[in-house]
């Protein structure tokens, strides 16, 4: 298997946009496409994402459209994947995987979302898709109502006082707009305070408002290449340095909600292939959709030890100048969560991260960054590990 | 890249199903990998396609469940392909790559829909969310206006009587319903006769009833291998031999849709890198949504020249004891159109066929197979050539 990198990156402001899905994954491709030094020509295929495009805009098959908004080739296949919140993330690593193999040279991957205009009610219900419809979304459980166990169980397993975690993952929030406020495309630029999350409506006990990340309209693209073509294309190719993929069935199957076994196996394939383990990793982008999924994230990645990750946000350890800064974009809290655009927008992060590129946000010295998106409800589970 | 065979092949019968997408897709993956001589836990990856899910059971994220319902090892990462008709042909292609690459040594793949049961109106409707939803199927265009065109078209192109390509039409219908009749999967297992075609109802002029596939309920699966692991497990591994993928963009684009430029290209690729051409193919399951549809691919195989394939099927030429028999399980018009599992019921065919266990459908002698499936209006066209 061949080395790979990224060239070019680019995503849309993440929030409330006019604009179709097609429209604003055009916009991103080209963009990722001419900061590569490219032409549309010299894709070798497009791997696109999207969840909900049949429900938002009756447009089921959006991958070949793509590619013609794009002007590819007619020899450059356009497929789509979902995988629920994880599908760019998952069309980024099958992008990756056939690069390396040599099937392609150079491709665009990314994808494309629009889940906030559909309104609040409709955007619940359809995101309750991704959970096993006979047996859960059809009893009622949304993914808050997931989450919401998940803290229970938290506060139960590990005897942690469910105030105590409530001002934990109240810190997320708060450090995520903290985030997020330095991040011209973030959905929510604006700071909070931990009154602020603990004074919002209550969405699903111990859930509230501001422990929750909105629902978004967005893009992101990123441009893949063998890597010795990407150095002499780019100034600064980011490599993938190992990535995983896992899978474990639906939630009625999971024996411990507060540790994703999907992640754990995806992460420990990604960690192997990179040859690194959590120590090395500096900057993390990770899946916040809930403030309770950061503290779980960060125990699986091995951050932390299990039951001990409540508090890192209020330690000020994940925190931009802490010891491995979580979520500097805002993460799907402060930046948004278009779901099938969150992946690449994911990888666009950390890009610019290890490129030194991402201003009053910078982590400074940032050499290794980590990609984790957790597509359902702990389903599907995909990690991209990327080195300067 | 290494070479890939495939091993166990299963489908359901196609027609009208009582049971879930879920419990199709379990039946015919467990009875593949049985077939395979292995176990559940041998499968790397599950590549999973569906289109209608989340229209048909409220169900979006289904391929950690299809891996749960298997009993796939966590670290067996499940992916949702959609490319429309083509879903299941695009997911195997993927699934080959990734084998042929050497990220796995053995997975399953296959696809799994229901469509007879949401009804004749719901499903035209949702099968038009293949169409470009802006510009076409908001127009009100819907598949059976797509190729009614095309035969409008190519009548007037190749300077056709209307009334004679109509024949060559309905011969291809009677043709695929001799083969339906002697397969006992088929969802229509009846002959059926030119008068039978002439004398149904209009559907879009100047197709009728009995020149277009029905919707129906199925699934279908194969399990893929690095040929020499496959050699050692299964008696008759039949081999990749090439394939190919293509996108040509929305209807709109096309300049002339009675050569669909997706699959010239495809087939190109596939040929190439099988190293042979249209003389060396014996048997082929292509995408016959519609009639003329069927008659638009043998002449982008180069089985006949273009204007030249319409009375292939008045001729004989076609059917079982002709020069190429094309569509010997009955084909999407009598074996049925579960969409998302239609390219994996081809894969099943093709294989069967090379392996001589076609029963009264045998095409003898058969070593070189071809399977063309076309998604949306033409948007994408997969193949893979197999050879025994």
């Amino acid at each position: 298997m061949r080395e790979v990198a990224i060239l070019g990156v680019a995503m849309t402001r993440f929030g409330i946009s006019e604009k179709t899905n097609l429209e604003m994954f055009a916009e991103v491709g080209i963009e990722a496409i001419q900061k590569s030094n490219l032409a549309p020509k010299d894709m070798g295929a497009l791997f696109f994402g999207n969840c909900l495009g049949a429900f938002e805009e009756g447009q089921l098959h959006m991958a070949p459209f793509a590619h013609s908004e794009l002007g590819l080739p007619v020899s450059a296949p356009a497929t789509r994947f979902e995988s629920a919140c994880a599908t760019a993330t998952v069309a980024i690593r099958h992008a990756a995987l056939l690069v390396a193999a040599g099937v392609y040279d150079i491709v665009i991957a990314g994808g494309t979302e629009r889940a906030a205009k559909m309104g609040t009610p409709l955007a619940t219900r359809t995101f309750a898709m991704a959970s096993q419809a006979q047996h859960e979304s059809n009893a009622g459980i949304t993914f808050p109502g997931v989450f919401a166990m998940a803290a229970h169980m938290y506060a139960d397993k590990y005897k942690v006082d469910l105030s105590v975690l409530k001002m934990g993952m109240a810190e997320v929030a708060v450090k995520n707009h903290y985030h997020g406020a330095m991040n011209p495309k973030a959905h929510f630029q604006k700071e909070i305070n931990v009154d602020t999350v603990l004074g919002s409506m209550m969405v699903a006990d111990p859930l509230q408002l501001f422990d929750c990340c909105p629902f978004s309209d967005g893009a992101a693209a990123v441009v893949i290449a063998e890597a010795n073509k990407a150095k002499d294309l780019v100034e600064k190719p980011i490599f993938v340095a190992g990535m995983g993929q896992a899978s474990c069935g639906p939630l009625y199957l999971q024996r411990d909600i507060t540790r994703v076994r999907a992640r754990e196996e995806s992460i420990h394939q990604a960690y192997t292939q990179a040859g690194i383990g959590p120590d090395e990793v500096d900057v993390a982008e990770l899946h916040d959709c809930f403030t309770i999924a950061e503290i779980l994230a960060i125990e699986s990645f091995g951050f932390y030890e299990f039951g001990k990750g409540y508090d890192a946000a209020s330690r000020g350890e994940t925190r931009l100048g802490g010891k491995v800064v979580v979520n500097p974009s805002g993460g799907l809290k402060a930046k948004g969560h278009p779901i099938g655009a969150t992946g690449a927008a994911q990888v666009t992060e950390i890009v610019e991260q290890l490129r030194g590129e991402s201003g009053a946000r910078q982590v400074e010295g940032a050499r290794v960054g980590l990609v984790d998106t957790l597509g359902g409800d702990l389903g599907t589970v995909c990690n991209i590990i990327l080195r300067s």
